[in-house]
């Protein structure tokens, strides 16, 4: 007997040593060999797109897809899946919208629109109305009530195609959908149509998140984007004809909250169970594509970590979660129901890496911390180099874990590459055709590598 | 008269003064903005794929390309555009293959197949025949005659997944394709049947070329791709029962060479015009799609890079050309065709650049040069990474450029991201759609800023 618990120990003495012996490049071929070759980060979106479908936070997809990540989590025996509670917005599309440009009494075009995110609705006949074209908040301001009063507004300014990163150009654009109501408001306009966020010409109109601050409700008007190719059918309509109308008709509206949930799995450190490293993409979608890239990528990749890691032999020190945050696009509830009560409980959350730009091949990553912290991370770099990981910058991380921030922790945000990330955002072709396999499983390895340095070197 | 000639000569020496003014980083942004607000290489590859479609070498589409091509860059005021006659072999696929797997007399199952160029036709009637599956070369020599005599070889060594370069993954396959008639007729087989070089499972067969060697016209046999699918299934079903029978029909055939064209455009140097600097794509195609990202991509942004020179207000110091190869697909007679009157003429090359390797997101350039070259290319590095241009690292170049190889010169390929191109490459569904417009601009742009330097610099 004794013998054999001594052959026993040593065993797993061998295999402990043999484990430890690994080196960081070893093991980092591991995790990819893992993910390339039985990654699970494709089926789960298979399913999560085709079977569940959109998830606009809740829908009974949303409720489907906590339930189903939910599953999946607890298949993979890690120490602990649960969900917490948030109450989440609910916001609902209605009938498919309508709209046409009247070029003259009867003669009509109908154009392809969608109202936006948290929109009020249009009255039940629609509306109709002249135009007035703008490209920026100043040239709304020179117009004034004078002309914008009774008349619909039309934010036309287009992504700008020069700049490298797609994100940038998007942000150049996106107050137009987002305030662009308020803003028109303010000088009695009747409604808002906002050129769609997309580099490309189609016929697709992008949705998203709009805002009404503090408008109070009489003054709030329906706002919708429009496809591009529509959008510059409609300016050069424009230019021939300034009198020409525009009309269109949505009958979204706002519910009541109800309850939704972040789901949380997790790997219990063995060394520091009190040091957290979070994984993590946003659960809920926009309700016109299946949210493939936006964000079931994230989803299962950050999934796909918890899973790697432990099918690459890797004990974690720290303890690792992976959460699926819900509500990201219309209210971000879920994160920051998540950093409340981090806070609240004290936990210490060393880092926290959020996958939320599309399953396309990774690039790299964007870290939000310290320079110091910066300058010890920028060594890990040429680890990441034979993986096509060159991307290693300063910057933003993601809106999820951005409530996680502290002075001294660690964010980041996987950096796919971006170039056709906008020809899927928010629109009905973001689905899962659209995702390449080998892209989205290196994504899960660039991202289950960086958690185990993390991890393994702590900050 | 006087004072006028005295302001003429004013103002072309500052407008000289201000272009040489212009600091690298200037021209590497103007050169990017052109290309990405102004480019033509997506037009241009529209046609091509769409109005002109494959081109296989000696077909009706390689000559449009040839007549359509040389067109478009007279359009461009080139100091010269002209064609180099080369003679090309002339491979015709004939009506759509056919085949099936045969589980008992009777019991049939449809797959996709497609005859690999260079093949020969089977009988009228078809071959079917008992299937012997190997993996490699070896274990066909370990079978032996025995085995294999009267019987169909089917190859099926898949693509491995785990390598993050995907030409790495197809290096490790293509003999197969290649040399896989050639082996089999050795041991008396029929026919062969060769997995697909695709990493995805779908129902796509992908063609390529294959060769007899020396083998005398009598002893050759049929060889076909079949998808991976396809692979996939016959290997379950011969797993289960070896005796099933393959079944396949393709009526291709080797015709007589016939005259064909590469197309050649040129900017004049003006200060060393007896430096050649070469930038090229090949112009003809595989006959299944359109040939958008193989080799359409390449000729396009090949054409761009003269154009978004001149756009750029960059007037070269050496001459520049853009050569569209032919028939780098069935026999590189293009290309040993231009580096053999380079050769007798004693041109100098210093530098040639080839994109071959799909339009997609460039991630850099493979450098075919001495150390002490890569040493100077190196430097250059930095102003690319604002670009995402990442990858600046020695190793091939291009099939069509490799022949213009001296002890001194520098070659060079564009290295887009490789994780999608097998999906499409030789494959029907390479076709225009599957191309993203900034990508190519990008790539495009990418090129043109590295002939810049070149061409500033020297060697």
């Amino acid at each position: 007997m004794k013998q054999i618990k001594f052959l026993i120990l040593l065993c797993i003495g061998l295999f402990g040593l043999s484990f430890q012996a690994q080196t960081d490049e070893q093991v980092f071929k591991e995790i990819y060999t893992q993910s390339l070759t039985n990654g699970k980060s494709y089926d789960w979106l298979n399913h999560l797109s085709n079977q569940i479908g959109s998830r606009l936070s809740g829908s009974l997809g949303a409720e489907k897809a906590v339930i189903y990540t939910k599953a999946e989590l607890e298949k993979l025996e890690l120490d602990k899946v649960w969900l917490q509670p948030v109450m989440v917005p609910r916001w609902v599309r209605g009938s498919k919208e309508y709209a046409y440009i009247e070029s003259s009494p009867g003669k009509t075009t109908t154009v392809n629109i969608c109202a936006l995110g948290g929109s009020i609705a249009t009255p039940a006949l629609g509306i109709k109305s002249q135009v007035i074209e703008v490209k920026t908040f100043k040239e709304l301001d020179s117009l004034g009530k004078d002309k914008i009063e009774g008349n619909i507004v039309f934010y036309n300014r287009p992504m700008q195609a020069s700049l490298i990163h797609t994100s940038e150009a998007y942000k150049g654009c996106v107050n137009q959908r987002y305030n662009g109501a308020v803003e028109a408001a303010k000088y009695g306009a009747v409604g808002v149509i906002v050129r769609s966020m997309n580099l490309r010409l189609d016929d697709l109109p992008h949705t998203g998140s709009m805002t009404y601050n503090n408008l109070s409700i009489k003054d709030r008007i329906p706002s919708a984007a429009i496809s591009t190719n529509d959008a510059e059918l409609l300016s050069t309509m424009l230019k021939l004809d300034s009198n020409i109308k525009f009309f269109f008709k949505q009958s979204c509206k706002q519910l009541k909250d109800v309850q939704s949930y972040n789901v949380i799995g997790e790997i219990k450190g063995s060394e520091y169970p009190n040091e957290f490293i979070v994984v993590g993409g946003h659960l809920d979608s926009w309700d016109l594509g299946d949210g493939a890239h936006d964000d079931g990528a994230g989803v299962v990749q950050s999934m796909d970590v918890l899973r790697l890691l432990k099918a690459s032999g890797i004990k974690p020190k720290r303890t690792i979660w992976v959460v699926l945050f819900m509500n990201e696009e219309n209210g971000l509830r879920g994160a920051k129901k998540y950093a409340e009560d981090a806070k609240r409980k004290g936990e210490r959350h060393i880092f926290a890496l959020e996958s939320d730009a599309g399953g396309f091949t990774p690039r790299g990553f964007s870290f939000d911390c310290s320079d110091s912290a910066f300058s010890k991370i920028g060594k890990w770099h040429t680890l990441f180099k034979p993986y096509l990981i060159h991307y290693f910058e300063q910057g933003s991380s993601g809106a999820d874990v951005g409530p996680l921030k502290t002075e001294t922790n660690v964010l980041a945000g996987l950096r796919p590459d971006s170039q056709r990330y906008f020809d899927y955002h928010h629109a009905s072709n973001d689905t899962f055709d659209a995702v390449n396999k080998r892209e989205l499983e290196l994504g899960a390895a660039a991202m289950t590598a960086l958690v185990y340095l993390f991890d393994k070197y702590g900050l």
